[in-house]
């Protein structure tokens, strides 16, 4: 009987009978003799109505008061589950994430998980209990508590199921798995059986929202099998692991997009060695998290550079930004807001250059405009106008037919 | 510069602008150059709300999970003050129960505070800050979250201020001090402008709401003084303290009225010694607090026993009673949940005879039933009927002629 993690996200977890269904699940779970570890999200929309909260206080409320503020959702979802199985009987404990030994840095709302002292899972497994870990929270060294930013449950529930040598993660959340793009975009989308981590991260990190990325890389790291599937209807899901079939290789396996972009160009840039660490160096201090790079070809020892944020991360950048121009000496800064991603994502796409010409002549044919471009090993990104999103989906989606069984 | 803990109740913080009105308070107490500790109270009916949720998955929910649900709301509301005082330029950090070093025994739901670990507070207010506690919750050594019971924030504060040798402990809440009857039964009743802890401890335990009795007890314990006083109305407030006024003294003080009241009467008792032990150890292992016990004269060996309990703890308590019945041998256990208990309350009290038949002469004249008689050094309690309850107090307030100035 192998140790068991499974993680439930909000849309799982909003009403009263939403816990009773959870609980009737885990308990038949623990019913075949599996160890379980559950790991919650909070309740519903309970996350949002905690920051409007703090945003009717204070417009920029400080973070690590945010993250106490917020990690209290999780902290009520855990309790409200374990008082659920402890109705049906079953011995059940919750923990924070602190009891969890949920160890983080100190970068609070996006703090990255340093350690697990599993001492107090492992004892109550011992015990016999089922337990229950409130995601999306950490403790920094001071006591202090931290989270790991949106969608951060997936990733605990990842780092305990490395760290407890579990047999098996799964995120069972609102869809059926992950899906050749978003269904609600391209109505003819398919479920994947199974996927690379590799695959999964970038899909992840370039706009899926079905898994945390984080939580693909460490499965990744720790080659933890990760199910995705629905908390509502039964189905296989899609397993996230190392071995993909033979005939999945070098195709596109999905479409990612994402709406959270925002763009920042420096025009008139002096081209010397040591310019892009003074600007980027302070940005990383701040704490954002720049995505996409991109530098022109130098003319006369000037240049543009252009980097994107996410967008709620654009006024921060950009004040950061302007104090660095006088020192560096660029001309202007300029920045847009109302930016999307396109992505396709596949393995081996470096070495085939017909995936690149497909995709652009793809975007071309459906009128979308391409600001700026990036690739990876499994990735190809397109940066477009945030409303031209949805079309560039589609088009991409019929280009590399995703809808015909692989 | 003194030291001084303030605790601020749920009424005083249940909206955005409640917060605001708040830290501008603590504000104005820091620029006056003190240090400052803020106990704080969950928000509004936070406290109900999450009961509520536990009550729809289950009716009896988990005492330790119900601990940890419950603790959020304080950890809300520290948050949310620690950004308010923020958004006004002040150094202000919050503290949950664990990270202030509040350690209790492990009686969930009403556990009582064993020591204070102050190394992280008095980091903090080193360091300048204003230190924003979560009340009513502290932490076992196993480290699982407790609750110190309904008021329990006072008796944090109280016991914040004792351990960090404050030099005054302000309870703000939404009255304006301690009164000599509710003025919501008594309109005519006065405010006190100061009393003995010995009398506050007498009300708060007999019904008077405005301060928890633990924390008047500890008050006592460590003679710290405390005020009670309206956040929201300017006024000098109670001073809860050690030195009071000649005239005060060998006179009632105030009214005390609780409508919490069970009866329970165990019929046909074997007289023998050991008896009582053998039905109040369990009660006591079951954490339900006895109040009043009252033992009838023996005829024949066999007596009736008769106790009170909150109502809350009537079921509980009800069940370990008949589990005890066979072994114990008494006739039958009776029950009665619609009682109501009032008190009169001042120093030398059991000296002066005069006061007990005054009050019973009072009762009987407005028509109002006694069952049980108890009486302390400063205080004498009738148990009547619940639905009696305003008149006895009205009449009792009349009586011993409160609404004039002493």
């Amino acid at each position: 009987m192998a140790l068991i993690v499974q993680k439930y996200g909000g849309t799982s977890l909003a009403r009263a009978d939403n816990f009773k269904h959870v609980a009737r699940r885990v308990a038949t779970l623990r019913d075949q003799g599996h160890d379980v570890v559950v790991v919650v999200s909070a309740r519903g929309d309970t996350t949002d109505e905690l920051l409007g909260l703090a945003l009717e206080i204070t417009p920029e409320p400080d973070e690590r008061e945010l993250d106490l503020l917020l990690s209290t959702g999780e902290m009520v979802s855990c309790a409200l589950l374990a008082m659920a199985l402890k109705a049906l009987e079953k011995e059940a404990v919750s923990l924070t994430g602190l009891q969890a030994g949920i160890l983080t840095d100190k970068a609070h709302s996006k703090a990255r998980i340093t350690g697990v002292d599993p001492g107090r899972i492992q004892r109550e497994l011992k015990r016999g209990q089922i337990v229950i870990v409130a995601g999306f929270q950490g403790v920094t060294t001071d006591m202090d508590v931290t989270t790991l930013g949106r969608g951060g449950s997936d990733t605990t529930a990842v780092a305990l199921a490395a760290r407890l040598k579990a047999g098996r993660c799964e995120i069972y959340t609102d869809v059926e798995g992950v899906y050749t793009a978003d269904p609600r975009i391209v109505p003819e989308a398919r479920r994947l059986d199974d996927i690379g981590y590799e695959e999964m991260l970038e899909l992840a990190t370039y706009g899926a929202k079905v898994l945390h990325p984080r939580a693909a890389e460490l499965g990744l790291l720790y080659d933890i099998p990760i199910l995705v599937a629905s908390t509502f209807v039964e189905g296989p899901g899609t397993l996230v692991c190392k071995g993909v079939t033979m005939e999945a290789k070098n195709k596109v396996r999905g479409i990612a997009h994402d709406l959270d972009v925002a763009k920042i160009t420096l025009r008139g840039v002096p081209d010397r060695p040591g310019i892009a660490a003074t600007i980027f160096e302070p940005l990383a201090q701040a704490n954002i998290s720049v995505d996409t790079i991109v530098q022109n070809a130098s003319l006369e020892n000037v240049t543009d550079l252009t980097f994107t944020v996410a967008k709620g991360d654009l006024t921060k950048a950009m004040k950061v930004v302007d104090k660095r121009a006088k020192q560096v000496g660029f001309k202007e800064v300029l920045a847009d807001g109302t930016l999307g991603k396109v992505s396709i994502v596949g393995t081996g796409m470096q070495n085939t250059p017909g995936y690149a010409s497909k995709m652009f002549r793809a975007l071309s044919d459906a009128g979308v405009n391409i600001h700026l471009i990036t690739t990876s090993e499994v990735r190809i990104t397109c940066i477009v106008d945030g409303a031209k999103v949805p079309q560039a989906v589609r088009a991409l989606h019929e280009a590399f037919e995703l809808a015909k069984p692989q």
